[in-house]
């Protein structure tokens, strides 16, 4: 495939004063194509931006606006990106959400996203269709703070980290293995690799074939060099299908900064947990023994690990590049201390120079019990047993078009049978609703939503799912184990520099409180990170103020009822 | 997955007289999934149709309306089925070829297919987009003349065989593959077995993990059981992605009695080639000794066959139906004679009683020299140099709603410079263009179409084309080895009683010439029936009378420039 990546620069604003800032355009061009990669060293097929995964990392400036023209290169799969943690103020059929915000891309056709990123911090782009995102169509975003404006923080230099978990079978394997009735049901299994900015390394003695060499530039491990006594901001973002993960530097402390592209009030960590999803930025300081190099490792966490620590370097500057450490890697804290990842969520709070208070109170509470169901012999996700499918065509379009058949009108419920629900067993209906209704939110009103962890189908078991809201940030009002009380836990709430997040863990078996302000005119998801999750029904859809919008854009539509002359 | 198909027949006319047709409508609902199938005992994804592959063979009589509602369940892949050998008299937009008559069927959507099947005989369905045809979308369709009118042949009984081949690797890996520049370039390659209405015998011993079993039902052998003395008609259709085939059925000899769907002028043979995209019927009667089985069998011809012979058992009642001959199955005629071949395809003649004589002469002759090239260094097949490329609107909307500016106007080459062209080298110019051009037919002239085989990129390489007209039958003039001569092959044609069919074969380093009349309003497709090659650019499209169609439907719209707005 030709790379014809593009970047021109524009000068947006003429500047009146030496201080001003100034608001600059970023094209990119993007062919999207299938591509043999070997990220862990295993050859096979990836999804691919310009023949790359993960993909280009886009670079721009608080204010700027950022071009993207998606050339969808696949033969017969559309797609649609989806540019996560951009609230799309003004612009929401730029989410990239398929079924929410715009039909998908189809084969063929060039799709040009254009959006302003109004907040400095980490961001991620991927796939928001079908699981692609787990087929490699994913990246980072990076806005720096406008020349001159202090961060509260210093470092010599920056570095990015992209997380994630590889498979070896393709998504439409995957997704198969989902879909099967409950007697030959495959669940996606445990990834092989963990890989850092697209980088792992499988034990290729255990493949089959010769597909796989150890010696293939593409694995060769992330390494990152320091100079002895500098400072560095590590930009760490998680983009897994699956797995939560801990990130740890060998013999390094790490000093979380920010979180979500928020300032964290700095606290110190060994190693830092990270749910699919979320971005941090730590502060590193090269402080150990230059005469050697150490390890980069991530660890599943919140799941017995069935994948091998994943690995890179880093390398102080006059150690040869390649040098392994004389140590084995660090294998993480025990992944079933959630307490252990609770407190951590719990020490991520506002800088004190950059809290927004949330408001004090809330106009409506929606509460949603997280439980795994099984809907005509297929195993879905389901919050107060509504497994959510999205209709074909996008609510943005059926909203705005006042096309009302197109989806189910009948909202769905607030709240669960909170008395009597026990959520240490498994749900003792197995059967939910599948359905395509959605929250419709008072324009500018105040939201709580309860996320309520449950046992899943199988005994003593219930899992970590990191929640995910698209067109907002949301307050973390709290957490904690057990069964959330609507009496007394809304007393322990931190009103006062609660962390703004779009992205939440909500812990096993635990509850997490968030709050957010339903003011970003559009329709906006809210779903588990997880691919396989939101995949099977893990999620819901807000709408609020579709009707202070403009005219949507002709290139959003083409499916459902969306198509010339409807 | 949830087997929903559904039946329904309709009477559409009263009837006045007892000797009177009765049209039906017969109405089916398609899910289209992936699903692990195992064909060849080798457990893989396939894309099924109500869990199977092949799908379910469509049964009508001649006149009667076929209505298929196909669902697509892909997740993030579109659809379209083609309805190959039904001209789509007046439904132009059912002809299922995306890019040409239709967008694709995004996930999610359903479209109703309604057509009537004015012809009786035996026909093909198969998706037209991608190469998912090799993915397993393909079925039968079988038109039966009306009740009461003769067939100029008896039997006592009917069995369908449909043909296949079949890879293991998944169409996405194909076609990475063929999209490989030059010295990547990853040739599909030969399949790895050949079947009968979806059943072959890989050998597991070959396969590295445990995903083949011998054991599976889903591979059992075809087995069509036969009563000493009785006659059968066998409806025998091919839908390879590839390979041409050779069908034998051990000891007996083969009358052929139709060729897509036209009645031929009766010849026995003692195997039968047939290529993709073709029919045949021909009546085989149980003469042999009874008191044992005999092979069905199936073998690669016209390029060097890497593949084993595909098997299957005529049983003779009384004689267990598992029981194997006591003989290896027939290997078929020696791959490379070219000629044996060309002497079954003279053979083809239309039967005397049923002879359509074609015009005499022609308004327009277009000449088209099949070459292999290479632009921007990957492989492409081209005609006149022009390898076809599919616009994203398909030309039938862009034609009718006059979107000049989606597709190449400049029309295509008429002919190539016969006089100095040597067909049996390699391309002296290895580049071609890309183009979406078209051929404008003036509505209800008479066209040849002249194919003309060359030697491909490698020497003393030619392949074979199936060459498959939509829309039409033609008449089959003639054909020969060489370089055609237009002053002289001509005089050679065949006026009298040539055959009428839809797919014909350029063998290699030979030639083919055909002639149809342009009476059908609508676009339609004209390309190698061989799944890469088509793929690769080896088509061409006609237009004719598009000015006298009525409004289009608004279910074919929603891609390109057919999005609401537009």
């Amino acid at each position: 495939m030709h790379l014809n990546k593009l970047l021109f620069v524009f000068i947006l604003s003429s500047c009146l004063s030496l201080a001003c800032v100034q608001a600059k355009v970023h094209y990119h061009k993007w062919d999207i194509t299938y591509q043999y990669k070997s990220p862990d060293c295993f050859n096979k097929l990836a999804i691919t931006i310009n023949g790359q995964t993960p993909g280009p990392t886009i670079y721009a400036s608080q204010g700027d606006t950022i071009v993207v023209e998606v050339k969808n290169s696949l033969l017969t799969e559309n797609t649609a990106i989806h540019w996560h943690g951009i609230r799309q103020i003004g612009t929401p059929w730029m989410d990239g959400t398929e079924g929410v915000t715009q039909c998908p891309i189809l084969p063929g056709d060039t799709f040009t996203y254009r959006f302003v990123v109004d907040r400095p911090g980490t961001y991620i782009y991927h796939s928001h269709y079908g699981m692609q995102r787990s087929a490699g169509l994913n990246g980072m975003i990076v806005v720096k703070v406008p020349e001159g404006f202090p961060e509260p923080f210093t470092y010599d230099r920056e570095y990015n980290i992209l997380l994630n978990d590889w498979w070896h079978n393709s998504t439409n394997d995957q997704a198969a293995g989902l879909l099967m009735p409950e007697n030959q049901f495959k669940f996606v299994g445990e990834p092989q690799s963990l890989l850092m900015n697209g980088r792992g390394r499988f034990n290729c003695s255990l493949a089959a074939n010769g597909n796989c060499n150890a010696s293939y530039i593409e694995c060769a491990p992330l390494t990152l060099t320091v100079v002895p006594g500098k400072t560095y901001l590590l930009r760490i973002a998680s983009i897994t299908s699956l797995s939560a993960l801990n990130f740890e530097i060998e013999g390094h402390s790490l000093t979380v900064v920010e979180a979500d592209s928020h300032y964290v009030d700095p606290f110190v960590v060994k190693n830092l947990n990270i749910y699919s999803g979320e971005t941090y930025s730590v502060i590193l300081k090269a402080d150990q023994d230059p005469i050697r190099n150490y390890w980069l490792a991530s660890n599943v966490v919140g799941r017995k690990p069935g994948t091998p620590t994943g690995t890179g370097l880093l390398n102080y500057y006059g150690i040869p590049r390649g040098r392994h450490p004389p140590t084995a890697p660090p294998t993480g804290p025990l992944w079933n201390n959630t307490y252990y990842r609770m407190q951590q969520s719990w020490a991520t709070r506002a800088h004190p120079n950059f809290i927004e208070p949330p408001p004090v109170k809330s106009d409506r509470v929606i509460i949603l019990l997280n439980t795994q169901n099984r809907i005509d012999g297929i195993t879905r996700w389901s919050l107060n047993n509504v497994s959510h499918d999205l209709p074909h065509t996008p609510y943005l379009i059926a909203l705005k078009n006042n096309l009302h058949h197109v989806f189910e009108q009948k909202p769905p419920p607030e709240t669960y049978d909170i008395k009597n629900y026990d959520i240490n067993v498994p749900p003792p209906n197995r059967n939910a609703t599948r359905s395509t209704s959605i929250y419709k939110l008072e324009f500018g009103s105040v939201v709580d939503v309860i996320l309520q962890n449950a046992n899943t189908l199988t005994a003593n078991n219930s899992e970590t799912h990191p929640w995910h809201l698209h067109g907002h940030d949301f307050w973390v009002l709290g957490s904690g184990l057990g069964k959330f009380d609507p009496e007394t836990d809304p007393k322990n709430y931190n009103l006062k520099d609660p962390i703004l997040k779009n992205n939440v863990a909500l812990q096993t078996s635990g509850w997490t409180a968030i709050r957010f302000k339903a003011n970003n005119p559009g329709v906006w998801a809210f779903h588990c990170h997880i691919e396989s999750h939101f995949f099977m029904g893990m999620g819901i859809v807000f709408e609020e103020g579709v009707d202070r919008l403009g005219k949507l854009p002709n290139s959003i539509m083409g499916c459902g009822k969306s198509k010339l002359g409807n």
